[in-house]
């Protein structure tokens, strides 16, 4: 058995591994690097149109002729970094996922050959693979730890995952996991992105206690909220948390609807019966011009990143008639994912807010991604003959590796630091 | 009236402020800088063996010959920033604070002339001055707003607070502080730690909710908690959860056994029935060397911030029989309050648990400290004729004069930034 | 004598500080903040379109009409956020500086009613103020301290400057700011950014033999280096330096093209013989297109900010016909200005490069501003009545009251802490 | 050929390496790791006293058991995280290093049996293993790049050093690297800790200049000078410049008087006539008690890291009588040591001066390692067939894995990232 490091194993993002045995290859994940994509100003769209070697180059896209003999293209969740350079690799092969995220991928790149597989069902490949998927819970609906079984063993990839017991949308499916444990499993590739980070993620009911309490605190003006437009389980206690101090939520943007609009298709949200969604840029406008009594309404928004073409930044830039005025607050559900860019665009944000006199609540938000000790607890469970880090810099899939050692494995030996092309035979 | 800035307004700690009406000085708090006690390396006991001026240059008590005339000295909480001072500086005159922080003095410095005052009560100092404790929540119980009533207005002293409303043990006595808002408040003078921060802090119940994720996550191994002694919220919170989990909580150390004391005393506190104290070295010890199976057991120990004769630091010195071991768990209950020299001894103590094998859970925490928005809301409760940042380096006292020329006032006009030392007549 | 501060008193940027005597005001500086600008995308020429309240409320430029009759407009020093207001407040009282100032003022805002002032000269603006332009270092040739004498006394405007006695183009005037000390010295306004920095600013001659070593340390590859385009003593150190290892110098940009032009007028620049010099984007690809042997040419370019129009973006961004190529080295002869800002403009750059494999070279710079103890000096060469620190945030300019009040004065007494608005009646 | 990394592999501190050929096994280094020694609170001394064992898993010194059959101990240079340990495994082969190293190794561990090799002579261990030491610039003398010669290429071990073509004391000798990288090079074994830096690290005369200007721009007071002891070329910068300016040096401390009396004996270092050292308390104290003008000297002291036993800690803690006063000036020519006890010891140090009124002048320093820029060159000139990055941590030691791999090795191919305990057969 092959597993090839297609990309990913250099920065967060872009993460592609293929595993190859015989003729045949799989590819899990294709997706782009969201902060270098930024960097080159390119939209989603406008990447189609660039010469494929270029977006490669320039660290946006993985390499996907780093793999010969590809028989199925995998996805474990719909993230961009997983999902995202679809359209642009374009891959004939069947693409198998579960329902929820083939829903997300055919809406970035329509002509896929989908197959899509419930939990705990397996589907055959070929007669050297077949895949099932496990649930676990990261901050987007039906993520998957992949398990590929094939006659040499089990290939397990737990990308992205965090362990959440109290999540009211996706619980860790301990039972399986142990039984996969149990069995043969060769390697396991996982995601290192917070393994530095002591003890374990707490669970989203911190954020939830947390918002209830802003929410409380309030006396009047206008209250804005923006977050990740593919984190349901967050957008669920944003409007449960709204509801109970009786505003009225309206939500703005093409990139929220969208995925409320799947979320609601797969029975995982229940919007309170007074919201109001919009998303072109007309209705925004009228819906916010009609904004009255700013002490009587919530506005959950797109861009908590700066994100040019979002609801805040058009709000921000006066492009709709309607300005946030002294006394409004703004909570940000979500921490800047942490590259300089980001933290730039917070600024960015932030400064604007504050020159109209907003008043800010930030960190109302914990991570998608496992801290040191929830990994080891996947580690414990999966107990692989080899551990490949990915989804990480050299420095991130380090410390995964210093996890590994101390659960008594050996570096170089069943834990392995790959770069971005390199493959190892197991 | 004139106000002192007698210490405190150099930087975090060794608060003491003076409020002065014809003839007669009233001090509110006489504390200790606790990050440049640690740096002289002395204890609160050898302190009093040094002479009073070096222990002013080296800015670990206040200068309190500042102040001519003390007709009494008031105590707003029992933190020794607020009054780890009594001991030297051994005031003869009136000590007034509530009941709890009395208690706390009187085990500081036995020689005081205590009065304990029950909230929303009134004591008369002075012809000029009554005093009166108002409720808010903070890290110790019964902190108060102290609120000086004198002929030309009053004085409303908030260091420190932060608003709970969840606390289950200290709540924010809202009617009356909007009472006096609407009296002629003269001057407010509040501390500043926190006012960088954007937003609220959150509740203690964020801390609960976290500790019990992680008590439940742990499969295995003795868990090793520790907090602020003082802080008896917080240590009902860990003993809640410990209950809940069925492990046998055992109490280490001599300065929460003394906090536990005082607090069972105001029924502040609910001990777990199995819950077994110790204080001294050999009983700590034998209580150490008689665990067998470490699964069973949750200890609490001093010792979150490295200090040197702490029970956690004994331990890592092998002071007692006993090992942390590998699979050990270690939960920091307290962030290290930001300096420095807390950084290092966090690391020092990391760095030692982990050569030890432990798995270490962190930022189990929330501050003491009233952000930025909780700020505004006790200014627009109180509405002073003038603000008096206090506790804080002048960036940090700073931001509050930011805050409040928000809210409509102006820099020295009626927001007024002093350095220790300086007086203000208003 | 009244003092105003316009602007700069909230951040670094925009300064304009206002001094009233009688009725008649005098404005000093007039400038932009650029990472304002930077935030609303807004280019120097766009600015003049938009309206003048929008442009004060998002901190770009100062409110100008807190002041009142004004009598002249007096110019520090060239740089944008000292005089790039000029052409959206447009003056039309005199605006005086020295001649390289007015030459740069003149490039930005035709119309403007010039008075060029030696150094020394002594300049009469009216029955109340005459001003007098004082030799200092600086990142920009000609920076001056302002002295207004007034029949009050005299105000001394010390922003910017730092203290180098090894400038090879600009030294402090000790002997005549000396004199200025003995004299009735009423008020000294002075730039506080880097007043936090311990020690002393290094002298360029650092960043000489910096450089020296970094050009005779690269083998091959084309070298290019990018620093402030209005610093010409940087720009001339480059320059030296790049004669003794015999590449051909080439300088590329509108901007660094513009600066030369005018330092070379005042005999400021002395370019090797051999150097090449172009502003066009079709000369600038023409002779890029025509670099055959990469290890004969040195570039020296625009863009170390990443600014989205200079040389270095665009070739980043493949609008010349031309790309930077593995083994060529970059040199950053600039640090970032320490803005979140500029630290992701500052990551963004170093990545794209670093995809196309070139070698970076950065942190040879030294600050343009005074560091604590330059400050001191300055200070005790003043010692003026009153000391308002100018062009920080409050705790730049907290910093300065600390190092005052250790120079013996105290605070709100004769050394004030304004904000953007905040008269001081002296 | 089999490569043990027995300790530094983890993080920065306690080097040691092996090269075994059949039987044989070379050690090369057997240092402490400083930190960890600090944290444990152990002098040099008292670390005899304690147990082995005890001393590695506090990560202390290296587990030399995983080398077995060694025939002999080289070091590369004189700094106690590559010599420390010998007092305490006491090795009791031939110990093998250049003259000056070796005398320094002699006053750690009296009882060694030891060969000194002068550069460029080739000394013969074994039928195996014959060694050379190579000249190149560090920031202590004769530091070596040590070339095992073995019947199967030779190793090249090259930690620490950095480039400095303008070092007064040691150079790169670039002609025999060459030589060596044209033979049979089979493996390299190189320090990592700064190859995350970009560029070069800047020459000894950066620190010349800045301290020139310093002691030229400070007027009056005591000047007090600290750096490393071991550091004889920064020593004799520091006294160059202060024969400069006229002040009478005067050299306070144990340590400085050690590393000095070696320089002297190999005519490295050239103390100005007017030199007055002092080592013992009691001299410490006269000479310190007879200083009556403060403008007329200049002190070298012990204790830029806040060391408890040297003399600026001692003069800071009273313990001669003589205080540090208002208007004195204390240059830090050395910069932190990057870990969080270094950085609190600092801010102690600082904190305590400032409270005596002392001024701060520190960054007068540049670092002993080698940065990205100068490991290329490095590598580009011994070329070897493996790369093993040593002496740091997993993030450090990845990133001189991807230079590694930029210019054109294969990670895991031919670089190798190790652990304590790990061993690799090339």
């Amino acid at each position: 058995m092959k597993i090839t490091a297609v990309a990913g194993y250099k920065a967060v993002g872009r993460n592609m591994t293929g595993v190859t045995l015989g003729k045949e290859t799989v590819a899990i994940d294709n997706g782009i690097r969201l902060d270098t994509l930024q960097m080159y100003d390119k939209s989603t769209d406008s990447l189609k149109k660039l010469d494929i070697d270029e977006l490669i180059r320039m660290d946006i896209i993985p390499k996907v002729d780093r793999l010969k003999n590809i028989v199925a293209q995998i996805v474990s969740h719909g993230h961009l970094d997983h999902i995202g350079a679809l359209p642009i690799n374009r891959p004939r092969v069947p693409i198998i996922g579960n329902h929820y995220t083939i829903e997300l991928c055919r809406r970035e790149f329509r002509d896929g050959n989908y197959y899509s597989v419930d939990y705990r069902e397996e589907f055959e490949i070929s007669k050297n693979f077949s895949v099932e998927f496990i649930e676990v819970t990261h901050s987007i609906p039906y993520t998957s730890i992949v398990v590929l079984h094939t006659p040499e063993g089990d290939v397990v990839y737990v990308s992205d995952f965090r362990i959440d017991n109290y999540s009211r949308i996706a619980k860790t499916d301990y039972k399986r996991l142990r039984e996969i444990g149990r069995e043969n499993v060769k390697a396991m590739i996982v995601e290192s992105t917070r393994c530095r980070e002591n003890g374990k993620t707490p669970s989203e009911e911190v954020v939830r206690h947390k918002l209830k309490e802003i929410l409380e605190f309030i006396d009047s003006g206008l209250i804005i909220t923006t977050t990740f437009s593919t984190h349901i389980e967050r957008i669920q206690s944003i409007l449960d948390e709204v509801e109970a101090i009786g505003r009225t939520p309206i939500i703005l943007g093409r990139s929220l609807l969208k995925n409320i609009d799947i979320a609601e298709r797969f029975n995982l949200i229940d919007l309170p019966l007074d919201s109001r969604l919009y998303s072109t840029s007309k209705a925004i406008s009228n819906v916010l011009r009609d904004i009255k009594n700013r002490d009587d309404y919530f506005l959950l928004v797109t861009g908590h990143q700066g994100e040019l073409d979002s609801v805040l930044s058009k709000i921000l830039d006066n492009r709709y008639s309607f300005r946030i005025e002294k006394g409004d607050s703004i909570i940000f559900c979500a921490d800047p994912i942490p590259t300089p860019v980001n933290f730039a665009s917070r600024y960015v944000l932030e400064t604007k807010l504050k020159s109209l006199g907003a008043r800010i609540f930030d960190r109302v938000h914990v991570s998608g991604h496992a801290a040191k000790e929830d990994h080891r607890k996947m580690l414990r469970m999966i107990r692989p003959d080899h551990v490949i880090p990915c989804h990480g810099g050299i420095d991130m899939r380090g410390q995964y590796a210093i996890l590994a050692v101390e659960e008594g494995y050996t570096l170089n030996e069943n834990v392995h630091l790959l770069m971005n092309g390199d493959n190892i035979e197991l």
